[in-house]
């Protein structure tokens, strides 16, 4: 581009102003990161969660694709990520700008780590909103995303438990579903609805009528919610996990703050944001959903890694054969006489399945316990 | 052991006279040293051929296991090696006892290969008997291949061309078989047989019938026969490669060697010996059989490997899977959900097939010249 600058027009602010969303200012994120994904061994390890792993290879790892997303709608000053204390030093290394991180002194689920997070936060900003995005889902359209994040805002400023709810790409028996209800006619959340009931994982003919309905979302465990409404459910739902996460919100940025979060935090019930919080007040009436239009996935194994568009190694070579290989370096592979293969290789380790038995790479873990090598796990 | 001997009974020659086997005084093994097992890729290269790998793991290479058979036969000095130039630094390593190594400037097939070393010896040894025995096949026992060589011996003393034919363990169509015909009736060759004819590789059905009917056995590519006879053949069938060998056998061991093998070798005519001698002397009346009641295999490509015995690597994990799984390195293999797999690895190459589709191996050379990787051939 030339240095010189000719006459033009004067400046604008019309990229500020392209759409009417409304001001974030309140919301806070908070992005719990655990899970060390079995199903997809060798590359996730206990060691180096999936959320760790730049699984798309397009330079950016799940967690930072997370931040990036995040970032765009509250900066960084405002993302609270919640992980293990064995991945502190991979997230601090991959989020050099994060500033509020919890190290979970061993894992007690979803629930705690999302409440004493919005406790922290509601400390100091007693009328914050939290949204909670897991470290390692994908998502292929970030408006798309930050439309419905501000949408779900909007109806949790209500005192509603939001939950942002994937328009079913397939009729997946993956996930869990969110059955939607009557249009919440909330300013500024034209989309969003009131939750009937949330329902496991179906069978597929189940899955179908689900889809075919159009009125099931996809649970993507993506929740938005004033904090003080949170902790008034927990203190009603789960009174135990309330008061200490109150307790460690309290001592938090004090000296007495790593002394107390050690002594409470084995004493938290373990159990997850759906189970704790989400299906009941659901049946109470006191939640909504936001259908999100767009793409995602929480790539739960190979098969799904592959939906997402994972490419194959260069210099793969493939004989009357195809599907996904990962190689960590630039071994050739060569392929003959199979299909819808699964083959990922790591430095000590190599995985050969197919797409169909991708669920069941988890079964090599207990195997390599059996065999005492539980330091490949 | 104890360094001390004590008194015991006399030495005896027992062992030397267990068997009424002739005297093989005037055997001469040649081992042709060629083929590079494209259908064993990546665990055989070009540049490391299969004779040169220890596919069974059991610490011997092929080509040593088969001068271990020899050298139990005719001693280190009555077996010559004719390998192609890319392989004379391996074989020497392999072979240090190795006294006559025949050195081809170029692949020319079988024939040229056994014929010059037959008109080495013969200028040596007018009446030398000689076995050719490739480098690269199993043989489960020495005794009784021992046995068939010592029989085809004293069948090729009568001037016959003798063959050892494998009496087939399985309707193999990845064999050609020799039929045999009337008991030869030489006194030391009980086993011997005429032979009516050679046959290509069959399909299933025409195996099935040549092993129900007793009267075949595997061509396994051994053939024995006074080295002046062999030349005859040759003088009459292919004179042109007949006139060739013989000057260079003239030249063997004086300084115009290497002169006469560079100026002679690229004019011989590149053809097999069954295609050059072996059947066209077999429609004249002029061959016999041994059937050998021993394992073989010339380890044609995975699946054979299998079937000699070759065990996966120890810590391979199998999740509902089976098959064979060789992996270079301490890397630990899981296989999920396939079956009859064949995984084969190397620092810089990686193999996913299946049982079924060993023979399309080779495939994958003409894949890699494509996609500019013949260093990996």
């Amino acid at each position: 581009m030339s240095p010189i600058r000719g006459p033009g027009p004067p400046p604008t602010t019309t990229l500020t102003t392209v759409t009417s969303r409304p001001a974030l200012d309140d919301l806070h994120a908070i992005v719990p990161a655990g899970g060390s994904g079995t199903r997809l061994w060798p590359l996730s390890r206990q060691a180096r969660p999936k959320f760790l792993l730049d699984l798309l290879g397009d330079g950016r790892t799940l967690l930072q694709q997370t931040w990036d997303r995040l970032e765009d709608l509250v900066g960084p000053d405002r993302i609270h990520v919640v992980t293990g204390i064995a991945h502190t030093s991979g997230v601090r290394e991959q989020l050099p700008d994060l500033s509020h991180l919890v190290v979970e002194p061993s894992p007690r689920d979803s629930m705690p780590a999302i409440a004493v997070a919005a406790a922290i936060i509601a400390e100091t900003d007693p009328d914050a909103i939290i949204g909670s995005f897991a470290a390692d889902h994908v998502i292929d359209d970030h408006a798309a995303f930050a439309d419905a994040v501000a949408q779900a805002v909007v109806a949790a400023r209500t005192g509603l438990l939001v939950t942002i709810g994937i328009t079913p790409a397939s009729p997946s028996t993956a996930f869990g579903y969110i059955e939607g209800g009557d249009p919440l006619e909330v300013d500024g959340a034209p989309a969003a609805l009131t939750v009937r009931r949330f329902v496991e994982k179906p069978d597929l003919p189940t899955a179908q009528e689900y889809v075919a309905s159009g009125a099931f979302s996809w649970n993507a465990g993506m929740f938005v919610v004033r904090a003080s409404v949170l902790l008034d459910h927990l203190a009603r739902l789960q009174p135990t996990l309330h008061d200490g996460v109150r307790e460690i919100a309290r001592s938090w940025r004090t000296a007495q703050q790593d002394l107390v979060l050690a002594r409470i935090w084995p004493t938290l019930t373990k159990i997850a944001i759906d189970h704790a919080i989400a299906e009941p007040v659901s049946l109470e009436g006191g939640m909504a959903v936001v259908p999100g239009r767009f793409g995602w996935d929480d790539i739960g194994d190979f098969a799904a890694l592959a939906d997402v568009g994972a490419a194959s190694s260069p210099g793969t070579i493939f004989v009357d054969a195809d599907g996904l290989v990962i190689s960590g370096d630039d071994t050739t592979v060569a392929v003959v006489g199979l299909h819808d293969v699964v083959i990922a290789r790591t430095a000590d380790a190599l995985l050969v399945t197919t797409r169909e038995h991708s669920q069941r790479v988890k079964e090599v873990s207990a195997a390599l316990q059996e065999l005492g090598r539980a330091d490949l796990q």
